[in-house]
């Protein structure tokens, strides 16, 4: 609305970048921060009987709704494709809807992404951490702060059950978010997606929560895991649970793959061929990337996942 | 956006079903799946004292929630009809929307589909359910796992009383249902009616729940019991309650025709004559199913449905 | 769509009543009934610890959100205000945008609703309330049954201070009212009035439920609390609380007033006059009417409002 | 309707304010009343072990859900500007989409209606509150009800932990808050903001809340600390936690500036130029406002935030 250039349009001068894909990774990368320090649990404060269970409890339903405000920022009208979640660039890349070059980019910027994610909730919970820890950041036992960060499977939970648990969840997700976005399915309200998608996430996590904290997320996991192994929570963050840490990679790639085959078998082939349409609507990838940006493992304690303290 | 034939597009060369019927059914079971899986409970893992509570407090929450979500990947715009639940499709006949012809095929794949489901909840709290046990699947005492998958009433409700739970729960429920889907009602948005219909189904099991869990579904009731009964827990399942099972099974579709009758003695007969308007709108059928699928019945402890552990 | 008049359509020439207020009433009782029948809470199955208090937890919150579906019933198009609440039908006498002769049928007819509410409540729990009370329906001591129908005051709350409780809590839910339904004010869509009055009824009465439950409502706690003196608790239900049964009747009233006077005074009335444009907007009046039911008073105790047993 | 002038058509000639600036803080002033008044927490009557601690968690819950319809009596639509909290008017201010010198004045108006809001809320409470603080109004120890009106440090929190908690809190929501209002960025439906808002703001608090309560918001903390100075809890007000106060006072306004130069550097400065579209949507302003208001700190005991009592 000024005449002479502001100072944001001055800088806009300076500062703006041009390139299609820098600017892609730059939301990407806001966009899991956001979603990671917005959802990210408090354990150690909440470690307080039944009043420390409720705050956590607290958390998966927030961390649910939460899911659709955090796409916004990662998604301006003129960058492309947001998803957060290498298991949904993953069903992306096998829709023919965005390419597989971007794949791995896509994958380190998320997994960077929630590297220093780690990095800030660590610094806003430092003082709760160390007080709830004792002065011992440990990966086990009963002051262990380890799963604010990375899951860890129940003690009963072996790596098989593990597995398939996330293959099934990652796979069910995939089928909503495939059903969401399918244009020919016009279910979904344009903008209410990301509150439909938040929903999904959120009753698949509750339902599914119990064995291992439902992760579903390859970044989401590895990245923060990665972080409490560099800021000093020792090698335990990747032997605990029989070596557990690659499961929450490699099963939910595994379970966005079945999902992606479930649904076109389902439901996607047996659609009428249309007059040209598009196969899925590109606008609705913004909303749908919301849901697969998975809750801090530490919240996961409502569920009952972890080892409980006695 | 390609020339040539992707995979996808031979994908569907090959596999295409044209039945309008059969693709019909293959995405009613697909729901029905996506709608358990994502709503189950986990039961075992939450039996540890307030925590444990907790986690199944989260679970009717989310099962309300997640009614929205699940009845996208049942509704393509091509296929019509998906309805989750056997007292919704007997309302439909009523109503002279849908042909009774198709009312036992619906309610047959309806069950099936629970009864899938119910293999898959059991495969991914495997673990879990033996852990919690302690090697014996049983239907009742201390560690019982079978309300998991089918509902038992309370000890203290008699017969009598479960049966007028459910048809007074039902017939709300219709009531419901059938006035967000009266288009001489414009109350609810083309797009807000899960979220609607979801509100009006978490209300009522909360409300109600403490009974018997409020299935008010007989497939999602009788599927997974059925389950249970293959799967080792034993003729108990049909027993117990003094043979309740039936109770789930008969009293819903008692309490739909009741409350179609109450909704039209009430309000639709009233209604001025239109100029040839639809009597209600087909594309909205889409979101109210939705609602009319259960929630997991081991989830419903929170409200205090089943006999508590000591 | 069928040629030859349809069973419906034979029932509709048979049955359908012309005359503008029997068809208001009658929409008018059958909204209240699904109102307080699928928001009435299982207080008796709830006081078992922990569990039981988890379950009284989810109750205002189910009931907070199904404020939006229960309206659903109460307008079809064709009918017109719904409003649940004398509240809310006196605000709408003092905006002039509803005749001051139909205020005190409206009333009754709310009364009356929730009088046969209360006795469906009382159907579909009726062993549970027999077996938690030990056989003596009490308003008072460690196994009441009468909040579950109408409100009582905490121990500690003077008539004075519960007066003002709900002259405030009511004033504030009207000026949300009047704001939401002001047409000069675009925030709120069409369709999402329902949500909102819901959200804002539900955080009133978290606020503010723990004085007394705050009912803000005459006809849902007059009503039931008829029906509890009616059907065996006896006279206490009017007598408990010094006397409290007139305050949720006339302090609401009184509310509905204030905050009608303030809405006026801080915004209403310094509008810019357009050109002839409706004060508030007619229809969005349904929307509204869903907000003014109140919860069932049992629920209440999850704000810790009556004694609580030992 | 009415032809000769009504009882509102004459009172609104008597009483019409027509300055635009005092319209716009009146509606402020009401503004943050009903925000505050809505979402006050009963601390003291929660505080009953399991039931109260569950009353509690309800609190966050609902007061993430209000603050949608809060906003709405703040924004008629011919009054421009609601922004509840002096954090988001400043943003606004960087943004270059309100005017530097209403900044102190807004800023003035927030802190008044907060004060004034904590005068209501301590007369719906008056029972409670002199109840269960035993006769005396003690801002520390097992009894204190300060933390009903502002927030307080949790014992194991340092000053530069909890400026440096509630920097980057506020920085994360005013990302948010920008990218939802950001005309280029098509997220979110023009009516949807607020309840995409309140889910942020809900997911933050949920997130951060332990250390502080995550209050966001000097008008919000700093009008009730006053008021509890005036009204007898005396100076401990400012001193408990080492000289707190200012802490929420001038950490938000840092954390303001902070999330606007992140969200330009990752995303707006890197928007390709369009044809003279505006910045941002003034009309989203509305809505966005809503968002900024913050908790009622005695609500934050749920996430454990405050001294337990033993």
């Amino acid at each position: 609305p000024m005449g002479s250039p502001s100072f944001l349009e001055r800088a806009q001068a300076l500062l703006r970048v041009r390139n299609q894909l820098a600017r892609e990774c730059l939301a990407e990368l806001l966009a899991v921060f956001v979603l990671i320090v917005s959802g990210a649990c408090r354990r150690a404060g909440a470690g307080r009987g039944a009043v420390g269970a409720l705050g956590v409890l607290g958390a998966p339903l927030a961390r649910g709704y939460s899911r659709s405000p955090r796409t916004l920022c990662s998604q301006p009208r003129s960058l492309a494709g947001a998803h957060l979640n290498p298991a949904f660039s993953l069903a992306m890349c096998l829709l023919e809807q965005f390419p597989w070059w971007k794949f791995p980019i896509f994958m380190a910027v998320q997994t960077f992404g929630a590297f220093i994610s780690s990095a800030a909730v660590y610094a806003v919970h430092y003082d709760a951490i160390w007080h709830y820890s004792n002065g011992t950041l440990t990966t086990s036992g009963p002051r262990e702060t380890a799963s604010i960060f990375a899951t860890y499977p129940a003690d009963y939970v072996s790596i098989t059950n593990g597995f398939v648990d996330q293959v099934i969840g990652t796979a069910v997700l995939i089928v909503g978010l495939l059903a969401i976005m399918d244009t020919r399915n016009k279910a979904v309200p344009k903008g209410l997606e990301p509150v439909v998608v938040a929903l999904l996430v959120l009753s698949i996590e509750v339902s599914m929560g119990s064995n291992c904290g439902c992760p579903m997320n390859p970044a989401r996991d590895f990245g923060p895991r990665l972080f409490t192994y560099v800021a000093g929570w020792g090698a335990e963050v990747f032997s605990r649970g029989n070596g557990w840490w690659w499961v929450p990679v490699v099963a939910p790639l595994l379970g966005s793959v079945v999902g992606f085959a479930v649904y076109q078998l389902f439901v996607a082939l047996h659609h009428p061929p249309e007059d040209g349409a598009p196969r899925a609507e590109q606008n609705s990838l913004v909303f749908v990337g919301t849901a697969l940006t998975e809750m801090s493992p530490g919240e996961k304690d409502a569920a009952g996942i972890l080892p409980q303290k006695k």
